[in-house]
């Protein structure tokens, strides 16, 4: 398209992009397809694959190495380099820090778990996430100055725009940091931080059932619960950053009384329906997990933990009601811990919704367990390298 | 910018598109402004503005007729004809209708108002609105073929994208309508039909204190209570179009019952607090306005009415909280009927939200009174009207 004169350096820069994204879109190409597909002359194609191979975002490889081999003399072909750029996704936690290394394609090529629940400072838990993120980094092989942009996923109230914790009740000594300034001094690349259940949805878009759907809530369900809200692309964040903290709906009649007054305590609907209350249904003691027996029994079939997950999930209903009510989404993804009770639980809640609001949105088990926010923080990081490679700003 | 050589018709509309929108957002310039702001040889301008003359779209006055004089010879400028379209929004209610219509610049040039309580078929709705529509062009001395676009505001689950009403519970015979086709037929220019409070907070979008709102929210509060909401400039409408339908939220702790099962009666929430309510709290009587006298009497501080006001205004508050926390909207602007009880309504209003919610949006009353459903109707018809005068496509 733009093949020579004028302002160089963007000329360039236009047609590294319009070659990069041809090869996304097409797969491994001949300079001829290439120079085709991109209405750049034979010769600037050549030009640019150089330049790109220069800079190892590209390679050539023997048709043979690529797909079905044609007959005759093989065929030098370019292809994007998968291990050209890697991004990081960071899922920071009370309990835990899980990291996962995403490769161009969104291939995950590593991954690394810590634990973090004896973390008591935010340096603490910053050198806790340099060290797993090091670890996922060797454990894949991939070099550091390959990783092009990192994405980190935390609970409490986020400002996104500028990568701020403004507060996390949950996690000690978390609430006023400039969680993306610190991690890029540690990494060297962008950084972009968001609420972690906002991440879940994105990784339900992403790799689970919600792909289509016009407007897709993902609901964690574990010790507390919250919602991650998509409207088309959008993540609906809210006017403070707090859409979708529905932990705080009135959970049910006795819970129709004045709401909260800050952010120190559970709310009102997390309260009847998160993990302690189901171990308070029960009896069980378990600290780390509270509710895990009970899950589990009910998944295998276990008539008194059935029963539980029966009560549990009519409460749910009640509180969530408001919440189909007013977006009328077309799908509900519910991850979180809660979901270990499996098929029974999601068949509980799709039975109490029934005749409780007047539209119906399709219901379905996050498949994603425990894995959801640090993919959606590695898709938030190459939605950046993927804006900066394939499209001219 | 694309000054000859090429597919001329494609060429001659986008450089009229250009001179246009330049027009639309510069006012009246001379001929050698309008080159120099479209890059557009002064030839080719004048090409072009000769043919948009013909069009009846823009037309030439003396500098004096448009603005201050300067000194010398005075200069020719041409501007747009704020006559040379017209859009028509329609507010179709179950007990009146309302027509206005607006010129290109979107002022409102007349205004017609019909009373539909007596009609009971789809043929004489529809009659209905096509005599109000030429009853307002006449006195607004419009001719019709002027008119370009029409918007059309109903009750009830409406299909935007067809254009079909798919039932209205509140309205006889008004259920599997192509409203659009047979609007389309009597008006002969381009229909958008959309739900009623989905066009309230267009207009406050467009007229009202919502310009800057990110996540803004219409409630219309009458006898039956809706909300529009719009996420940047996109509208929430749901899977099946029936987000925002907090009617049929459960209203308190008596009505966290199960809850409806069909569209014939009114939800809990606005059983609750509809102006039925109000009329049973304090015993008036009057169908066609039962809180009429009431919310008056509160407005001019009857310590009675204020009392009732009080009542309603905190049932209002324990059912609209989970809206505000699901969305964290940054304005709720309420409307409709009960507004009439005025500042003291949204003194009460805020004044129980207070502790209720984590966060709080700034609330407003609706400055639009009747005509917020009629003005959203007559923005969306301009934005189409816009969109194919001032943008290539």
């Amino acid at each position: 398209m733009f093949d020579g004169g004028g302002r160089p350096a963007l000329l360039r820069r236009i047609n590294e992009s319009t070659v990069l994204a041809r090869l996304r879109e097409a797969g491994p190409l001949r300079l001829a397809d290439l120079s085709d597909r991109t209405e750049l002359s034979r010769q600037t194609v050549a030009q640019v694959v150089a330049s790109l191979v220069d800079d190892g975002l590209v390679e050539y490889v023997e048709a043979g190495r690529a797909g079905p081999r044609p007959p005759g003399r093989p065929a030098r072909l370019v292809r994007l380099r998968p291990d050209a750029a890697h991004v990081v996704g960071i899922d920071i936690g009370p309990h835990r820090t899980l990291v996962v290394v995403a490769d161009l394609t969104g291939r995950i090529v590593a991954e690394d778990r810590g634990d973090s629940s004896r973390i008591r400072t935010r340096d603490g838990m910053l050198a806790h996430v340099r060290d797993h993120v090091r670890d996922a980094l060797a454990a894949g092989g991939v070099r550091p100055e390959t990783v092009r942009a990192v994405g980190a996923g935390t609970p409490g109230i986020v400002e996104a725009e500028h990568g701020v914790v403004v507060e996390a009740a949950t996690m000690p000594d978390w609430r006023s940091i400039d969680l993306a300034d610190r991690l890029r001094a540690a990494f060297g690349c962008p950084v972009f931080v968001e609420n972690d259940v906002n991440l879940a949805v994105l990784a339900e878009r992403w790799h689970g059932p919600g792909r289509d759907a016009g407007i897709l809530v993902a609901v964690q369900w574990g010790g507390r619960v919250g919602a991650g809200i998509l409207v088309g692309d959008r993540l609906l964040r809210g006017a403070h950053g707090a859409a979708g903290e529905v932990g705080f709906l009135p959970a049910d009649p006795s819970a129709c009384e004045p709401g909260p007054t800050g952010r120190t305590t559970l709310g009102p609907f997390e309260r009847r329906v998160g993990t302690a209350a189901i171990a308070e249904l029960t009896g069980e003691h378990s600290v780390d997990d509270p509710a895990g027996a009970t899950l589990s029994a009910a998944r295998d079939g276990d008539p008194a933990a059935l029963t539980v997950v029966d009560t549990i999930a009519e409460r749910f209903v009640r509180g969530l009601a408001p919440l189909i009510i007013i977006l009328d989404p077309d799908l509900v993804v519910i991850g979180g811990g809660v979901t270990r009770a499996g098929p029974p639980l999601l068949e509980a809640v799709e039975r109490h919704l029934r005749g409780r609001t007047l539209v119906r949105p399709t219901l379905a088990l996050s498949a994603l367990g425990d894995r959801a926010v640090a993919l959606g923080a590695a898709r938030l990081a190459l939605d950046d390298v993927e804006r900066r490679l394939f499209t001219v700003r």
